[in-house]
């Protein structure tokens, strides 16, 4: 049995919650939100989907307890609006109503400031370090692959590689692990003509785009969710770019690890190239200098 | 090849476009909206989601033009927010340029007045009566078969039955349609200490309760629309209800059709018990006196 | 986390393991068989389907002490080939390997004579009577509506209605059960010229098409035991035809039940007609007389 | 609208027919077979299917004038069993009747042997050479990654690269190509201990121990057809190993191509190492011979 919770219901945790809802995929949902009535729409529009389906997803709302043995546990809590509060302290509320929930699962975070906010939460509640994991620069590396294959007329599914560093921060592609149909971009680079300054250009003009568009995201960071989801679910030992904690620089930052059953089930040890290493060990350092700065508050 | 055109991408078009784009249901999009700015927010997000997929959909934005083969049309235009123009012109000249397109495939109305919309395109698109059909009732059935579930602590997929009329007017549940596993609700109606009139403000008040919460609804319309989507694709004479031209009222109105390739492929000619021929008459003439309004303009 | 163990890979067992497997809808898998080399060929052919897929599934085989978490059992093994033991034999066998696994969900039994295996299986691994539940009229159910649909040129979908008693032997459709778009088949019968045995003519002779033309059937059945699975997981109390222990006959036959976590939640007590209620007995009868032979040897 | 036709309903042809239909991925199936009773009996096992579905797909059976609007067709006929003609004499005369029936579609085949039959496909249906290609070596690609995969642990997702060559016959994993989390296999050999030869090994055996355990394979192939029909359907641009015509080699030849809407749109130019163009040089002058020894017949 599937069961799957998620705290805050905005535009990407209700998107997350009719995905997983429309899909099938999940068994149990548990919706929790700062505003009862947001998470009762959500409710009663997800209960109403399944009336329209074959499937059927048991929906609770507003239960912390029922978090005890979820096997997965979303944090999607968008910016502070009540301004008496900082976000700090709103995460450390959530963390702790976590803890007593007795939650043993893997929480995957997706609020930003994303590494600040997962660090954060594996400190309050206490859980395994590898359990607690942020999407970090996932939808960095969807959109680099996207850029990529628009520039390529190739299907995205055939870029390889990562983009590392930290979410809404400093972040950077480590061109040494991108693969076009297999092969290393840097050999194919001169054959094609590609500059790596704009495929970047070209990956963050996309994401502003949605951003400017919409006035938010939600279906591609949903994607990335549920692929960390069923990797964990499945044990599937799937490398993706996560926001991980990184014992070399003390401090969680988006690399590629392997995600399975027990959230991080290690680090992917690519060999960038020196350069890279620079780059990761200074958006690292920022990285840790917020985090730390958090926990002496 | 599956082509579906949108036009209008709010909350609704949008949740169509991703829930086609997620679970790789076409193979080709085109995506229209009155704001490029919102449109290519949408294509982006999109291109992303792609990016975590093993699906890709061809998505074009703003071209008219490319409906020409389109097997579906959605149409899911909000309600009018540039004052110097009627929600009747604006669906006026969207309809003109259907027709340019020469679109000869289905085109399923969302936007509300339902009923009144979908008759209106009809008209302006001059496209065959069966081939312009409303989401009507759709949401509305969907929403009956929640509350009688919720009460008899069954699946909703256990209820059958209809709701007529006019969405977002003057709509009924025909109860004499109603089953529960398969029994005439009216046969158990007694054993289960069901009253009709607190099922349909349970019914009612859901659907409130979702629309307040969230502002705006698209999950449960969604799935409706899909359903419609896959029938017409596959020609899959599936009985649903629908806004659709009934020549006996001479208007469209909320009722089950069989729908197939062609759309409505015919009507369900369902024994309504007396009380509920008087109200789908009463329904279908306040709604047949607003259409023909509308004409005269 | 979804785990599904299916005892017996023959062409209904292997057909299930992959159907689970590239929909993404199990998370781990365990597999047994007589024959080592079968449930290995099987492994390898769905490893290699992963690597095509995007979702895993991690496969154990030969694993009987793995099922002891399982949420869902599912038992197909096909008729004896080794002449020196009874099939009551290999059942007792397995059932005493289940109970030693200490397995505590739900088993689902696909083997025939159905309703006698299911029994058997309850028996044997004292298993809660509504934990074990056999797929018997659920085939015979869709086939049913199969035909009528054909017949009608509408979807299956619309067809609703129950085929009770014993699958493989005596068997009925209840026609007081079954409906067209909602409506009683009984009401509509004379406008659409609709012969009840006929029906029941087209429904077996598809049924035999099926067989006579493949030598063993296995997708219908696997969408039902799916229908099963999916219901259980999700809690979804979803009536469905089931082989499910009755206490008014004392013995498992063939009716519909509400299905969700714990199995059979409770029996749908349709209003059945006079004569169906006599046929539904007859056919307990003959199923009781059948599990209580089996029981003195 | 998508149309997909299917030539022979094996175990393979079978298989894919029943993906399409219990994913609603197809909305029309041709199903055709030297076999009415056989490719009625699958007709009917689908229908039954769809009763407990809630998607539908068109099924028409034995009709090869229904092929002529079908955006795909899969060859999938076994080996000849009426020993008085000859496997190519058949592949002829089903040229022929798709000839007859003017498809303008893309053909998948994936009878073996692979490039012999797809060039005879090719050369008798007279359709343009990029609309006519064989699985070929995407079944071995999909072998070498799950064998990889389970030697490190790893999702095959994370595993990268082809293998080249005619499928049934000579193939090589072109190791210059493969990819272990974006990392060319080269580079991480010595830290991880891999031998290659081992790895082609434990991949072969692999395979061998499905086809001994099971009697035939199905679900692996079935897999990458669908990842081929998709790939069409959606124009995708994505680059996988298949069996196309090569013009360096005047023959078809297993090796990534980018498959689109036209089948094959191009051919990956893969920088292989010498050793490897030596071997697919060799593979495709043993094809070449194969094939110009069938077109002297």
């Amino acid at each position: 049995m599937r069961k799957i919770g998620i705290i805050g219901v905005g535009h990407v945790g209700a998107t997350i919650a009719y995905t997983l809802v429309v899909q099938g995929l999940a068994d149990q949902l548990v919706l929790i939100d700062e505003s009862d009535k947001k998470v009762i729409g959500e409710q009663y529009d997800l209960l109403d989907t399944m009336a329209g389906l074959d499937t059927v997803t048991t929906i609770k709302v507003q239960d912390y307890a029922a978090l005890n043995d979820a096997d997965v546990l979303i944090t999607a809590f968008g910016s502070n609006r009540d301004e008496s509060q900082s976000n700090e302290q709103i995460v450390t509320q959530i963390a702790a109503k976590i803890e007593s929930a007795d939650f043993t699962g893997v929480l995957i975070n997706i609020s930003d400031p994303c590494d600040l906010f997962t660090a954060l939460l594996q400190a309050k509640t206490e859980l395994p370090v590898k359990h607690v994991i942020g999407t970090g620069t996932l939808v960095d590396t969807v959109m680099m692959r996207r850029a990529i294959g628009l520039k390529l007329d190739l299907a995205p599914q055939n870029i390889g590689g990562y983009v590392y560093g930290s979410h809404g921060g400093s972040t950077f592609t480590a061109w040494s692990t991108v693969t076009v149909n297999g092969r290393p971009i840097n050999e194919i680079q001169g054959s094609y003509g590609l500059n790596f300054e704009s495929l970047m250009t070209a990956s963050n003009y996309g994401g502003w785009l949605a951003l400017a568009g919409k006035g938010f995201t939600n279906y591609a960071i949903t994607t990335c969710v549920i692929k960390l989801v069923r990797a964990i679910l499945s044990n599937a030992h799937l490398a993706v770019p996560v926001s991980t904690y990184s014992p070399e620089f003390e401090t969680y930052i988006g690399r590629p690890a392997v995600v399975g059953a027990n959230g991080v089930e290690s680090l992917i040890m690519a060999s960038l190239s020196e350069l890279e290493q620079g780059q990761l060990k200074a958006a690292a350092s920022v990285s840790k200098q917020k985090i730390d700065g958090l926990h002496r508050n």
